[in-house]
């Protein structure tokens, strides 16, 4: 067998997440499917870095899985691709040591939330974009999450649903860019891990801080509370993009599962 | 009654075309249902400038209807807008002169279609971009388009559906803008009017020279031998967008059919 690494964006609006569920189609499923057809019928197991909830979209979602043949990376690629639906694309494969896992090895994932403002949204962003037809001030946005950098419990922005008992996350990364001409806002978020919902309730707080209805100290407070009832709402899912995911080196890539949950970063589905 | 001009915009994925039809919704079905409801109960017809097939988008589609009050544009606006579903969106509406129609007195429309190259396409262009994974040759294609310019026989580029007796239409404007970053190829499209499919079937032709399937000087020999069974394959309705519609000015709006038709450029769905 041999391990493959492969980054993967999807249109995750018909979807009912990354991972296999009953009640609908996955992406896994689909990945899965894919793999079981080039293999004529051997069910090969996908793993990524983390679950992605139904509505949220990937342009980094990274993925492993082994494969019964070496086939070059192109071959792979393009396999994959004639057999995926259109709204999933295998962007990159490489060869990869089988000691790589695309979970346990993650240390730090970068997501963007896409909102659009204007006080009707283009017919086209439905799918792609929280639309928020409010003035809001932008200034005072990005100076709430400066708060948010650095280690914090994020308690408060967390969804009571988790089952992770730590909540303390390092954030390394929390901006905005403002793309006048589609009146358009990206947020951008960077951190060796997130809670379940974190940047969605992040995201959807902010834009209180955003419209007046909350001080520009907001985030601040939630932090010391760490209360999920205190902060905003959870922003929809399809403004939300899973963009990046990073890897610690290989030589911190052990072979049991045990060695690697000592070093193992905590993350959840987003 | 008072007579309305609207500007709409729609992702033409999910509709049978513009015009009603049994098989499906339509765009003029939502829109009608929208007054429907204002009026609480009243059948108001809404005129297009005109129609466009199944998948086809607009961000410049005219219409025009009547109404039994007198409503502030805005409010207009926003009525609309929040009885019609997100994929369909009116970007500005104004009152005006009950002589205006929306199909009788267009002198010209501008389209767009989009073509993402690149080996594979992105999964959130599926719905929006013709998918053509081959290296092309943009400046032939833009060169040959030069020959599309002024006034011709566009019935190597029509399809035989048509039921249009007179072929000739004017093109203005010809070309195609290459955004790099997006590995996507505009064609954009100026004319007096446009036959049945006459975009699609420049597009699915020009990029056959594109891929050097063609010679540069091709466009011009159809345009001679009008044929349509010579020229190159009717490129997929979701890359191509109804960008603007122009019209005549106000001294050019007749009373009567009879005095329109004698005015009237011909045009037809695309």
């Amino acid at each position: 067998m041999q391990r493959y690494k492969a980054i993967v964006s999807y249109d995750g609006t018909d979807y009912v997440g990354f991972q296999r569920q009953l009640n609908g189609k996955s992406i896994q499923e689909e990945l899965e499917k894919a793999l079981y057809k080039m293999t004529k019928g051997m069910s090969i197991g996908v793993v990524a870095s983390g679950r992605t909830d139904s509505g949220v979209h990937a342009t980094g979602q990274v993925i492993h899985f082994d494969y019964p043949a070496i086939l070059p990376i192109q071959r792979m690629q393009k396999a994959l691709n004639s057999l995926l639906p259109e709204d999933i694309r295998i962007d990159s494969v490489e060869i990869i040591s089988s000691l790589f896992h695309a979970r346990y090895h993650t240390c730090g994932k970068q997501y963007m939330y896409h909102v659009s403002l204007g006080e009707y949204q283009s017919p086209f962003k439905k799918r792609y974009a929280l639309h928020h037809p409010y003035r809001v001030n932008i200034d005072k946005m990005k100076q709430a999450l400066q708060d948010v950098l650095g280690e914090h419990d994020f308690t408060s922005f967390c969804s009571t649903k988790t089952d992770k008992e730590n909540k303390i996350r390092c954030v390394t990364k929390a901006d905005i860019v403002y793309k006048e001409e589609e009146q358009e806002l990206i947020f951008i978020f960077e951190g060796n891990g997130f809670l379940y919902n974190m940047v969605r309730i992040l995201v959807g707080t902010t834009l209180q801080i955003g419209d007046g209805l909350k001080p520009v100290t907001e985030l601040k407070r939630l932090l010391t509370v760490k209360n999920r009832q205190e902060a905003g709402p959870t922003a929809a899912p399809h403004g939300l993009y899973l963009t990046s995911v990073f890897y610690k080196p290989e030589n911190q890539w052990f072979q049991t599962y045990e060695e690697n949950k000592g070093m193992m970063v905590v993350d959840t589905t987003n």
